[in-house]
């Protein structure tokens, strides 16, 4: 019998209550032992909830329960969970997190503490909620340089876009209906700017490369500036736009960033829809794979965060190698980077642009009147500014086809 | 420093040796120490090859090499495969394969005969070839319990219905250009016919439910009767016609199968095109998760046993524990399961169709004539067979939308 503490009884850390309780017996089989969930620190006391028994305000009765041999850390941002993470490792005790935050902020320091305490630090959950990627990118794709990371990593943003899409919409109608039916928060900036998605591939890249990647080192942008126009214009390409989190290594040198990109028919992320994620990974010897499913809810998370224990409890007084180090890994200018861009300016000025930009083809849209819209030859973001500096660029998005 | 003995030097064998020696000193720093090819088994001398030197006929000389803690076992078919599997386990070395066929039939034992040894049986590659399944379903979804798996498990397979799709060709054409391609055997009938997508359905449903499924017992059915007419049609529901191997629990009881199946566009298998692979799971908690990439080739396949020799070396003196018991699971009787099917009779029959089955649908296509076409309420293979025995039935499909 393995007994949990979890720290954060929200969403995540009553969902990991949840699937121990209903999964007991198929969980015992593969951990090897029962696993139970003993206490529970929130700040609330949980009236009426089936775990209200196992409550308490107070981190040491789990810290200093010695049959406590496992913690779920379930409570998000780094203050106090980073203080709670590390005594619980300092105290011989393995840690199970969905907290990107922590995670993308503390995780190599926290995984050379695990293994100076011969502990485990397991975080499957804080990248695309129960889609196991972290884990088959530790060691599955171990025979494997990795040469690029595309990932849908944002359910929020992803619902959004996918409505604008299905249905035509702007952005603000579709974000206020998100917000109304719980997929959007109140303030969805950490969503719907992208930050999210950074710390995601924040963390992603670190592992690829076993080094750390700073989340603030990472160009990010958003989805508010997309608008039905540009999406009327994908579809016209047999199209669609996403938010993708992406980091290739090229010339020995890694780029990341995030940032809405249009992806063909054709791609494997096109038909990623709704609060759905996908990571893609390629490979130099096995080319393409990818991970999909929830990326966010309760129970999917909570499915990878109890994973992450059994993994805890086959492994005890064992440490899991994670080839992520500490030292910071130097990101490449994503700005020095040659790509295509979809361009959207008024029609007075399409001479205008044909003269400046060579090489330019022409996207059009029965939805769309009174503009030029074209896609480049590829360019770096500078060489873009350069020749459009004179022209009054209603929008532009990067083209990944 | 690991050595490595491989015994069969063919695709995937060749393909191993090539992705340790080209990823070499990253697969180090993964494994812990290098990982080096000592000596290879083959019937064939090999002269000029980059492995030549290494070559021996004499099986013994992998298994009495104490040097050799980690065979690779890339031969295929079951003689004498298996025997060389048994005695290099017996010999205290670990296994990792690519061969579905030992795998599905000898597996559960060699799995037990590894844990007595205390050394690891390994076999990501033989399902999915370098899509990581196998491990996600062993160490990640441990938290689940599985409903459902439904695969896109052959390329072959896949390659001709995609081009069936995407060009109005009728199986025969593509076939005949898969095989002057090199996409298809000679002999196609492991693939064409569904045995291979058995044998793979057979491994992961055993791993599901921790009992051994006999690929003898598996209903299976290939695309040979799947017609250009059929394609059409799919497409006029906005579906496609996909080989599919599945097997789900219901009721405690689990069935299973291989047959073509009718899918509709927003299902994720449905954009799983040309040789690609996928594996779609369904958990309790976790939802639907999907695996995709490259199910067979060269470097992909050989990526996957690789990393399972990874993991044999950062596992020595450790059996992973498989869940996978050689109790026999005896599968429920797929026909007394109520499903959906896509039906076409001469239209002739329009009327005594439509007085005998009660709430059918009609499918209008314009590419074809002289034909009535409906989709059924849900009914047994049974119900099935008895309201249209008196039918012209020229192709029945099953359809899962």
């Amino acid at each position: 019998m393995v007994n949990v503490g979890i720290i954060g009884y929200g969403t995540v850390g009553s969902g990991v209550f949840e699937v121990i309780n209903t999964n007991r017996q198929s969980i015992a089989i593969k951990a090897g032992e029962e696993i139970k969930v003993k206490r529970i620190c929130d700040l609330r006391d949980m009236p009426g909830d089936p775990a209200e028994k196992l409550i308490t305000h107070d981190f040491n009765d789990i810290l200093n329960d010695d049959e406590i041999s496992v913690v779920v850390e379930t409570m998000g941002g780094t203050k106090p969970a980073y203080d709670f993470v590390k005594l619980a490792i300092e105290a011989g005790k393995s840690v199970c997190t969905s907290n990107k935050e922590l995670v993308a902020k503390y995780g190599a320091g926290l995984i050379k503490l695990a293994k100076e305490k011969n502990v485990n630090f397991l975080f499957e959950a804080s990248v695309g909620g129960g889609i196991p990627v972290i884990r088959p990118l530790n060691y599955s794709l171990t025979a494997e340089e990795i040469i690029e990371i595309q990932g849908i990593l944002n359910g929020t943003t992803n619902y959004i876009l996918t409505k604008m899409d299905k249905e035509g919409l702007d952005y603000d109608t579709v974000l206020k209906e998100a917000q109304a039916m719980g997929y959007a928060e109140r303030n969805p900036s950490a969503d719907v700017d992208g930050y999210d998605s950074g710390r995601k591939i924040a963390i992603l890249t670190s592992l690829a490369y076993g080094k750390q990647v700073d989340f603030e080192d990472i160009p990010v942008e958003g989805i508010s500036r997309i608008t039905k126009e540009d999406m009327e214009y994908a579809k016209s390409l047999d199209a669609t736009i996403k938010l993708i989190g992406e980091s290739k290594k090229d010339g020995g040198v890694v780029y990341a960033r995030v940032a809405p990109v249009m992806l063909s028919r054709n791609q494997p992320l096109h038909s990623v829809e709704d609060v759905f994620n996908a990571v893609l990974i390629k490979g130099n010897m096995v080319d393409d794979v990818m991970f999909y499913g929830r990326g966010a809810g309760k129970l999917p998370t909570a499915s990878a965060v109890v994973a992450d224990v059994v993994e805890a409890v086959r492994n005890k007084d064992r440490h899991l190698d994670i080839n992520w180090d500490e030292e910071k890994l130097t990101l490449g200018d994503i700005r020095q980077y040659k790509q295509k861009f979809f361009v959207r300016v008024p029609e007075s000025e399409k001479e205008a642009a044909k003269q400046k930009i060579s090489g330019i083809e022409e996207v059009k849209s029965d939805k769309v009147v009174g503009e030029f819209a074209f896609i480049t030859s590829p360019l770096t973001e500078a060489e873009f500014e350069e020749l459009t500096g004179d022209l009054s660029v209603k929008n532009k998005i990067i083209i990944n086809f």
